[in-house]
């Protein structure tokens, strides 16, 4: 997809652990938000990136915010509970209006996600800091443009292991396999309504991920995917008076 | 799957229109319901059937029916919002556990179908009688057991029309035609943790649906299709303390 | 996708109806092939387009030509069986390395379809020009881009029907709905290894289908679509010496 | 879906390594396919169990034999080549009429299983006897009822990398992890024309993998779902005449 248009992205990020948690804050000084904000900025300055945190008024993310959102990125963890139900609502609107969604490692269990896939989005986890391979099964994919190789390395991350309670993926891209002896569907894409979604694995705080090059450009390759041209086609409930046929009625 | 137990199946149904509405009264005089639970028991004596509607106590959907039910049936229209959000919580957590769910034409804009979808499930629609065929697109499912020919004819219907704000279904087993000029993609089906979902568009109270064999004859199969022998893994966010491995920590 | 290079197609079109039919003649004096290329130019600058024909030494398609083609469109119908079996093995190997694959109405019968996807590709059909509607199934789609409304028209068209013999489609984006009754999948997007296939339905020689701005407009964001800027993975047997795990072995 | 009358299982082994390499002649004295045979019989008395090997006349797979199976198992590895094209002809027209096709471990290299696919259906391996567990990510499936816990562990098993160059699944019910790194997607269903297909990767035959009660249950699983009561559609290419509707032509 051509994109002369910028992508206007937002940066979403609840910002509790880098503040409270000096080992966190000592890897993302200004917020893991501000880490990917200017990493996107610097692969793809197409994009127009803002960011938003769970303390601003109304999380940053206003209807006038989300209305001039492409695409929204989400990290939670802690304060899952504390994100407004209609600021949810609203997002979620967004996403079936085709606002694309990436969602971030802990945020599977965000209200928002959650929503969009209809089960708990549980899983299996263990914070011991290992290895972490994550695999290519679909090569060619746009998302993963860029990155040579079989598989992403992370030489120190929390595990996420399976049954990950969701969907069946419209597409999986990447498995990941832990020294600890589980696996793990870590690049899946959705499709809900005409919004696009891409949830990808790694990004506990306690490590440098959004540090990693690798990560960076899956992150700006997931932006360009998950950019919906919009249509104005909504699903919107409407009586039909007449038959479209010419011929009939 | 063999089935040597009994499937324990609920009919559930809001069972307005049959009380309030005398043509709708002369089509389904004990309620869609019980039209519908007649024609299972009489055509798979291997279930065991009962019903449930809008007014009973808790909506006849206590934690112990929903707990003794292996597939639910859902019909709903006017009354979507007096379902109480506890009792589609718990039928919703049943289904992630694996009772099956058939969810029945207007019940696409129920609270229960919506949340496992994630989407508004919202679609266009036109209330005239209108002949409409349910092609085969799935030859050789399950569900299709015994049905004869290339699609399923419904002289009168109420016509659903694309767009279908679902998310892709697992798998699509008919598409409808309608006379006046639009198509819908009739049968469906979805798996939302263990549990298994048909969605099954034809069953307008006007016209005598449910009294037609080929449709009683996709219900019945469809229970079978739905029915999980549960097994005991549960989605359940649990922190594993040690590795797998025993090569490892 | 940003695609800054240029794209680089490649029209394959039997070419025997417009040079033996003269009704046919009328519509596409200078072959289907070269309407669509002259479409694709004007619409998409961004694009480099050849044509290649039946007729040609190995069917225009040496290993040179489709190595340095990134999308072929396919048109076939009465000469299925003269494409040479090397030079179908040598197209089949491009798309599972990359090059995007377009195939157009009747060569749902062409020997590559039918050897990626592993059925029979059969349908129904009837031709008496009969209106066909092409309802939206997947609005924001990349390939509907531009399309406004519900459904793109055809006042004449040849039926098409289902049962359509292929695998459920990765993604299904239009449906079509038939003045005579019938149904059919006409928009349908399928992988395979690394290469992006959109079968496309429409496209009968005797009428002016290729004409068409609505269809000129999916053909051309198609193109966008299965334009896979290559990796250099290689599903290829490989046997693994030794472990990749640095701890083991 | 309850099945009164015998399943009839085929299950084909080129049955080479078990007569020429006495490791394999230990584990399996009588050949993989009797070893199969008897474990399905024992498991599932409803099954009619034969078998069939490449050294047979038509490899043990005559027209006759096709067309009274409902279910082929087929194990193959050092003799693909060797296998008749016509008689992989007659064999993929039976899958896809309904006949049910369970592929094994290096069958996945079969021209059955290539052919159904339209890949190369090629992976990664490495033989050096290392832990394989198998996690589950379809709890629930028909086909792994009765397996208790979240994997299935096998002791030694021969390694399989991803990329494994097949199309997306239908649905993926298993991912392997291999203590030297790897993962795979050894559970995998698909469906042509009427038939369904299931992939299930253990099975080297330097270990005892058929001999393993869980490997056996999950065989005798699939034999049940991928058993198809055959309608009788034909995909076959038919003209229709005349419109079938009614108020029309």
């Amino acid at each position: 997809m051509s994109t002369s248009a910028s992508i206007r992205v937002t940066v979403w990020n609840e910002y509790i652990h880098e503040r409270t948690k000096p080992e966190v804050t000592e890897i993302y000084p200004n917020g893991i938000h501000h880490t990917i904000a200017e990493a996107i900025r610097r692969l793809n300055p197409n994009c127009d990136v803002r960011t938003a945190t769970l303390n601003e008024p109304e999380h940053g993310l206003s209807q006038d915010v989300l209305d001039a959102t492409d695409v929204l990125l989400w990290w939670g963890h802690a304060g899952h509970d504390q994100v407004a139900d209609d600021v949810v609502t609203r997002a979620w609107q967004r996403v079936l209006e085709g606002m694309g969604l990436i969602v971030l490692h802990s945020a599977h269990a965000s209200k928002l996600f959650q929503r969009l896939m209809g089960t708990t989005c549980m899983l299996r986890w263990r914070d011991v800091g290992e290895l972490e391979r994550l695999w290519i099964v679909a090569p060619g994919h746009p998302i993963l443009h860029g990155i040579e190789g079989d598989f992403v390395e992370l030489p120190a991350a929390e595990m996420y292991g399976e049954h990950f309670d969701i969907p069946e993926p419209d597409q999986l891209l990447l498995i990941s396999w832990f020294e600890g002896g589980e696996v793990f569907r870590s690049g899946c894409t959705f499709q809900r309504g005409q919004g696009r979604i891409f949830y990808f694995r790694p990004g506990h705080e306690t490590f440098p991920i959004y540090h990693h090059p690798q990560v960076q450009q899956i992150l700006v390759n997931a932006i360009e995917w998950a950019y919906t041209r919009s249509g104005n086609y909504r699903a919107d409930g409407r009586h039909i008076p007449q038959s479209l046929n010419s011929i009939r009625k």
